[in-house]
């Protein structure tokens, strides 16, 4: 551990501390909890959209990039909005107590596999105040201490909301250090170094933060840095179907990780279909860029250079890339694809199951829009991160993302001697019901 | 990537081409391989034998420590066990193709999360030639290709054990450059440098080489360096059972991670039991250590030094500390225990659940022996490793430790538009049979 993080060191023995006691919480105990931070919340309503406000004008003063100020700004409908997201996860199925086996392995031997809180979550994030409130929600559902680390242009709201949310907490009986707050910058690179204290990292912010993230802890990081998705247009795509998908993943929320950077279109698709989709996207402004076939065919695109296939836009820009077969589709994502959500358009089930047992990524889609790629649309009630790492957990990952699990065995003075040996007893390994 | 990966990622690449082959076999094809490759290291037994016998001479030669001689030894019988091992993979079931998630998102629109490959596999092991074979058919049950780097020692009985294993693949129809083997040190540096080559290192050896790997490399890491085991034996422990776990998880495999290595015991018990508890483990042979309180007890014991708390002895030895509650007993293992398994011996219900509940590791057992700590025992059938990690995988961690899933949405034509905004389509999040 760097001489940095001593300081900090106190702080997160004292979540762990206050982690424990929330671990053996009952389900109803912490959705108590989570409704006293939620009315804590409206409580100073008015504080904490003062505070915002102060942040915002000293934002402005400070010439914040005007997406940076947007994220920013908590004004009252928005933060009533946060609040009732914080009531929705009061709502949510407890990720704790799940038996997950349930095993005698002899008589009077018998195992669980029980789902427990990680400990104490690690929560960086740039800008949106907003998170707080539905981290410490998460947090607090999951059973879990949590160190939130803002950006320092919303100190003042972060400050504000996580007053509240402790005295919240306090109202409930629960320890207020369960949520804690940092500051400064320094703080950022003493809790990445705070292994064995803090069990996860949840990174929120730019790519380049992430990777920052990433590439300067031990800590296991839920998250992404790069989100470049495909689509593929195959020979036998549904045209129509093709230009509705590819213009929903592109132009619905363009800045999101899930949104396409790349079209790639089979060659005889693109003979008579790529004039066709290129206008739809044009007229919905997209810049286009394309490779030199798909140039030749719509003589108006930008012709692309390498570093286009390796580039997440994130904003209205598309590159368009002609290939000869699925085979060239899977081996441009394999090459350039982030391992996020890849999708493909076509009538043909033989082509489709290739591309989607082929194509390494945590999502593999077949006639829809990249855009489902999100844990609420998935059905997980709450999203805490995207991973495209490739060990569990992957992809959209909800609640479950936040525990991990214990073995229990339970014996009678059961020892390991009889089950060894050229005279072993067998282990009856019956499965109970969980 | 580090320059020396240059050469090895040739390798990496092959073993990826041939993993995706792999991926894609039904579980009868893949047993058909593993039966293919128990075959073929049958037909080659004696040429395996006479590989491992030069190995052996030349550790003679070298002086290789004694108990390194004994795991680098792999006669006719040893061998036959572990073809046998071979076929008991093939027996296992098919980790591959589970549906964990069968969810309707909408009308038409449907989420499968399917157990897939992790990919490639990079296992680093020291001495025991046999791994291999093992190893081999565990990444061939599971779809993943895999890198094999064994100790210098044994390169002659390696490299004749895989060309079996090659050829019985290249029999099956399988490509051969699914099971790759390294041989020099060099290697070992290139192959943890693989990131994104190689999806998952399971190092088997020594703490310190555990260590080294989970240090140098960020691919991630089945395995665990320490195994600090305990058993707390409470003032209402059944005297007679507490003896005999400690005996048991102490003697039975003293080497073991999952042997003890403190004894904690209750102050209130200590006095009646400790001197019955020492003598029994004395006449065992073992070197007992004790705190002062256990020294003053029992007179024979060796005075500990805060070192030995952080020590695993991985030999017959044993250290005492006398605690004067559940809750020292805790605070003990949260300071020096390595999160592996930990163990109370009590006829207190409530006392046992305060110790399970609250003390953080993989396993937490209730009387009985540590050493059931292991993932035969626990009935997953083959082991792959044992994690100390918190997050999952964790503790004894069979077939499924080498498989991940990915998330298969199907559609007509869905884009996500209709489902965002102020008159927002539902979702039916509807779960479907798996």
């Amino acid at each position: 551990m760097a001489q940095d993080a001593q300081p900090l060191l106190a702080i997160a023995q004292a979540t762990r501390q206050a982690a424990q006691t929330l671990a053996g919480l009952s389900a109803d105990a912490k959705n108590r909890a989570i409704e006293a931070v939620a009315a804590a919340l409206e409580a100073h309503a008015d504080e904490i959209v003062a505070a915002n406000q102060a942040d915002c004008e000293a934002a402005i003063a400070d010439h914040l990039a005007k997406p940076l100020y947007g994220r920013l700004k908590l004004d009252g409908v928005k933060l009533a909005g946060a609040i009732a997201g914080v009531r929705d996860v009061a709502r949510l199925p407890d990720p704790v107590g799940t038996v997950q086996i349930h095993r005698e392995l002899d008589d009077g031997l018998v195992l669980k596999r029980v789902a427990v809180p990680l400990g104490v979550l690690g929560v960086i994030f740039e800008s949106r105040p907003d998170a707080v409130m539905q981290i410490a929600a998460l947090a607090i559902k999951s059973g879990n201490g949590v160190i939130l680390k803002g950006g320092r242009e919303a100190v003042g709201s972060c400050t504000a909301l996580v007053q509240a949310i402790k005295q919240g907490l306090r109202k409930a009986g629960i320890d207020p250090a369960a949520v804690q707050l940092l500051t400064t910058r320094e703080e950022t690179r003493a809790l990445l170094d705070l292994e064995g204290y803090v069990d996860l990292i949840i990174p929120r912010g730019s790519n380049a933060f992430v990777r920052f993230v990433q590439e300067n802890t031990r800590i296991p990081v839920l998250g992404h840095a790069d989100g470049i998705c495909h689509l593929y247009v195959d020979s036998e795509a549904d045209l129509e179907q093709a230009i509705a998908i590819a213009l929903d993943a592109k132009t619905a929320y363009p800045s999101a990780c899930n949104a396409i950077e790349t079209l790639l279109i089979h060659r005889d698709m693109a003979v008579v279909g790529l004039p066709a989709l290129a206008e739809a996207l044009h007229q919905a402004r997209v810049e286009l860029r394309g490779d030199e076939t798909a140039c030749q065919i719509v003589p108006y695109l930008v012709p692309t250079t390498e570093e286009d296939w390796a580039t997440e836009y994130s904003d209205l820009i598309l590159s368009i890339k002609v290939v000869d077969s699925v085979d060239e589709a899977i081996a441009h994502i394999s090459t350039y694809g982030s391992r996020h959500t890849e999708a493909i358009a076509t009538r043909n089930p033989v082509t489709a199951a290739q591309f989607m047992d082929r194509v390494d990524a945590a999502g593999v889609f077949h006639n829809c829009s990249t855009r489902f790629a999100d844990g609420f649309r998935y059905g997980f009630g709450a999203e805490v991160g995207i991973s495209t790492q490739k060990m569990p957990p992957r992809g959209p990952v909800g609640l479950e993302g936040l525990v991990t699990y214990k073995y229990r065995l339970v014996g009678d003075g059961h020892i390991s001697a009889p089950y060894s040996g050229s005279e072993a007893r067998p282990f009856t390994h019956r499965d109970l019901p969980l």
